[in-house]
């Protein structure tokens, strides 16, 4: 999009540029979940993430579903925050050599991944809401509560052994 | 830090990286927090972004005390995730002509920068205090908690006015 026009012109553009903003994020992520994932030495983090792995396969998938039901083509726009993230997920694992510090880790990366997927689907579902499509509304929001139950198990992983081994 | 060298060897060193992050961040957000608000049309919304520029320095401020705590100079590390986040920001409102529809980019905006804070704290009190440094985790937990009120006020002004004027 050109630096000074202003191509969102009222509130559908933006739900659509919105749209997507996270189907190329949902799509950075299946490309980079797997690397994560070889990287965990913990067996319920593994198996949390690869769970987490097919869920963002259905949720590409339902993106699909919105992008027709609205009428546009599914596209994806470039995403710097998505991109940052998962460049610093990268940073951060590179530089960390002991196996249960690196679980620690990467449970942190895995959070700010969920974090942004939740910001960003919960504030789809209520403009497609506030645009009078609630079918879109309720299919966004299905995954928003699929990725806040990622984060929650992620945070009862961490806590229940993986802080504490790593701290040991 | 080094590509190919493990500079983190342990949780304390990965929780000193991670406040270093946060430190970064949180000073980003201090010099884009302004340009945003001049931006805002909406007085509630103006209000509450200039509240939490506020509350922002004080978190600048904790932060400052939690190193201090730990015995280590504050010092901000590269965090591309911030860095990303905002210039996603800067890009969305330069497309954006119509004065309401802003006002709702601008508050999605800033929760994503809202929740990419409340993970980064959420782990760094759930570490402080696994660390056996509780005297840090409730510094954190206190940041922590202003950011999910700052989240929860965002989505309020949303679905009280401005999706709605924005959508009309």
């Amino acid at each position: 999009m050109g630096l000074f026009s202003a191509d969102i012109k009222n509130m559908d553009d933006l739900f659509v540029h919105t749209l997507q903003d996270i189907y190329y994020a949902e799509n950075q992520i299946l490309k980079s979940l797997p690397d994560m994932i070889e990287k965990v030495s913990d067996n319920d983090l593994s198996m949390g993430l690869k769970k987490h792995l097919e869920e963002t396969k259905n949720h590409v998938a339902r993106l699909e579903q919105v992008f027709k039901m609205h009428g546009t083509e599914p596209k994806g726009v470039d995403c710097p925050a998505i991109d940052g993230i998962i460049e610093e997920a990268d940073e951060i694992a590179s530089e960390v050599d002991d196996k249960e510090v690196l679980d620690a880790a990467i449970i942190a990366a895995a959070q700010a991944v969920e974090h942004y997927e939740i910001t960003r689907y919960g504030t789809l579902a209520a403009w497609a809401h506030q645009l009078g499509r609630d079918d879109c509304a309720a299919i966004l929001q299905k995954t928003l509560e699929e990725e806040k139950a990622a984060d929650k198990k992620l945070t009862a992983v961490a806590e229940s052994k993986v802080n504490r081994k790593a701290a040991s």
